[in-house]
């Protein structure tokens, strides 16, 4: 047995301990009065970084929450691996639905549970543990590390590619592995080969100049909510499709070998439908769940406001009716592109009997792909392997990461996904948890995973 | 000059303290903080009608704020009369654009300036000095009276269809005359030949069982924003007309004598359009806006919630979206048939993949007729004319008052339209006024009004 699965082995005990410590401070990145604990989270991840014998630790300032960087780059001659993960937690509510305080993190039945636990305080001390151990065992790493945690990911990273842009010289490397990532299932390997990017807009509509009786004014103007509903019907097409001219025009149609890895995909339709809770699935008629949650952009109403909503009726005509809408986007829609077609679509379908304000989210994010055959993808697949003793799947994920795709513009390096976050673990949601088997195996994991890339010669 | 119109100009000074007493309480029907404040206007009110020699004078329970009710029926082989009016008032919220505290009512630039100065305690204080002025002149009345004011109009009247029903025997009346009615303009006086009904109910759309990442999600299954938007979008035609089918098949065209008042209305589109602060009018072509208003019934969104709608973005599918809808009825429109007829509609274009609820609303009202020439208007129309030097314009309004239609169900009796309010007193708004010049001329108009229906013979 080699001595840092020893090491590992010996100071379990120890590393939840600290992942207790860890999860207790309430990081809530959306709420103010939590800033000091972002914070106090910042500065427990640089302490822990300079005791386990990394360089150049410090705190990164943002202009909002910091971000923390460390670094190991002894290794002449081998490749520079950034770690990415974050800090930041989810706020708790509902804080009745917890069964322990969620800063009060318990461990129960082999879980660590509480807020944060999983999304990605478990996960982003994993790699930690892990150069830990090599340090205390080999006193070196296999290669050259640099660690960037940030405490802004909860609420869209929004001075992230700033950050990334303006350190591209300090952050510069060869690679990025990304702490904040899932498997399939508890004992399926999974390897993440694209991402949806992101765009969206509100919009803002507006007939009279206040709120009027809708018995004495009724009839005699039209009424921002049936304007609005009428441009929201407008965006889609009876089969499903998004009806903005153009949306479609770059999707890259799915192909080989992705077709291949879609149909390994155990996937049972009508689990997926009731785990929602639905009556029926919908979508474009010819593409399955899975390829339209990740193959297929899609444009949704994330909300909807105008008029009286209280209990009982008022009846008014609203001066206003607002929406929020937001678009996934697939490789190789471009974000700017996409929200021009958007925004031309509202002011060609708006009734002009209404004013339309369209207002931008600067939160905005690449679609992002990498190859199967990365090198780090290559090698993930063979740590996973030995690791899960199954190969992964190769799935793509809806959602955006953000940062996959500044550190693509930015750092040339492209990011593989190798977190051990599981889908039924309730990020985001009460009783967050975190799979303590996950968090021993992805220690074990990221130990092999660097030492698997000291070979790689990019470029080479 | 006639003792009673002498009496007046006398006391003056006493009925405008009596008015700012009256406008002091608080007695906001909305809000069960002001219970209190509702039982002690209605108290103030019973102990004003026995000190003026009204007989039987008392509170009515109703389950809710009690409604206040006295007589005077001495006048044997003269008709009766039943007056109504409310002294409960809306909300005074925004406080902060208040002048002066709206429960601490002032006179300027004879103004009463107060909440429910106009709407409605001034306009029913007037009748009741009226009133007082004959017996205290005459020792009788030209007709026997009774006397309904409630406490509930400002929340829809719940309760008291109930109690009209109930207290038929009570209330039975030939004719009712309304204190919580409009003139046109400070020099031009108008009379009521109807008011629109009103029926309304809420639709819930619900998807998933909880809300969901769109990321993770988006194009899975249909949004219960989009499916909403469907629905509403299907309830109007693309000329402005509604499309549920068999809306208008009851509805009366505008014929003679009402065409004929329509055309002596002076009417300014352009003003009309600039006072709402709109850019453009809008609605069933044929018909103009007042034609729109008054003559035709419209289906209005009173409001719509789903989702996301505080700052920025958060990329979720709602698990529900929601909508209030409601509709202004013309005769001989009924209620329930429309209500049935929406329901079906709604029924009939919910998307499938979505479940429905609807819930309808207790308010309804029936949409309410009065002939021009009905006695209490040619009455009404002598009075006003002397009083204005100038006759009354016909019209009607597009809102409701559920009291007209439950009065002609359960007594029998149609309501005249007798108050003294104007469209620019800022009801229901900050700084809610009434001139006291109209309560001065409304305190001559109900003496003269009274004396004018003495000779009435009902069913003669």
């Amino acid at each position: 047995m080699a001595a840092w699965t020893d090491y590992l082995d010996r100071n379990q005990p120890g590393f939840e301990a600290e992942l207790l410590d860890f999860v207790a401070i309430a990081s809530i990145s959306a709420l103010p009065d939590h800033d000091q604990d972002v914070k106090q989270a910042a500065i427990w991840v640089q302490d822990k970084l300079r005791q386990i014998g990394m360089k150049n630790c410090r705190l990164l300032e943002t202009g909002g929450h910091p971000a923390v960087y460390a670094d190991w780059c002894h290794a002449p001659n081998r490749p520079t691996i950034l770690i990415y993960g974050h800090f930041d937690v989810q706020p708790a509510d509902p804080l009745e639905l917890w069964n322990h305080p969620p800063f009060e993190p318990v461990i129960e039945n082999d879980c660590i549970v509480g807020r944060g636990a999983s999304d990605d305080k478990g996960n982003m001390l994993i790699p930690i543990i892990a150069i830990q151990s090599l340090l205390a065992t080999e006193d070196k790493l296999p290669v050259n590390v640099k660690c960037l945690f940030e405490g802004q990911e909860e609420i869209g990273s929004p001075q992230m590619a700033e950050l990334i842009r303006n350190k591209r010289k300090l952050l510069a490397c060869d690679m990025v592995l990304n702490a904040d990532s899932v498997q399939w299932q508890p004992e399926q390997p999974a390897l993440i080969l694209g991402l949806r990017g992101l765009v969206g807009l509100q919009v803002d509509l507006c007939s009279a100049a206040g709120d009027v009786h809708s018995g004495t004014f009724g009839g005699t103007f039209l009424n921002p909510i049936h304007a609005l509903a009428k441009l929201i019907s407008s965006l889609h097409n009876p089969d499903g499709s998004v009806a903005v001219a153009g949306f479609y025009d770059h999707v890259q149609p799915i192909a080989e070998p992705e077709k291949g890895f879609l149909r390994q995909i155990p996937f049972d339709e009508n689990r997926y439908r009731e785990n929602l809770g639905l009556k029926d699935l919908w979508g474009e008629a010819e593409y399955g769940p899975l390829q339209r949650a990740w193959y297929r952009p899609c444009l949704d109403v994330n909300g909807i406001w105008g008029g009286f909503r209280k209990e009982g009726l008022k009846t008014i005509i609203p001066a206003q009716a607002h929406a929020k809408i937001s678009c996934r986007l697939v490789p190789n829609q471009d974000p700017g592109q996409i929200r021009l077609m958007l925004r031309k679509h509202l002011e060609a379908n708006c009734p002009h009997q209404v004013k339309m304000t369209i207002t931008e989210f600067g939160t905005t994010a690449l679609p992002y792909l990498v190859g199967h055959d990365h090198p780090g993808n290559l090698a993930a697949a063979r740590v996973l392997t030995e690791i899960y003793n199954r190969p992964p799947l190769y799935i793509r994920m809806g959602f955006s990461v953000p940062v996959c795709g500044w550190f693509l513009k930015y750092l040339g390096a492209h990011t593989i996904g190798f977190g051990f976050g599981l889908d039924d673990e309730c990020i985001h949601a009460p009783n967050e948890f975190f799979r303590l088997s996950s968090f021993r195996k992805g220690q074990k994991a990221w130990c092999l995973m660097l030492k698997e890339m000291a070979d790689w010669q990019p470029g080479g």
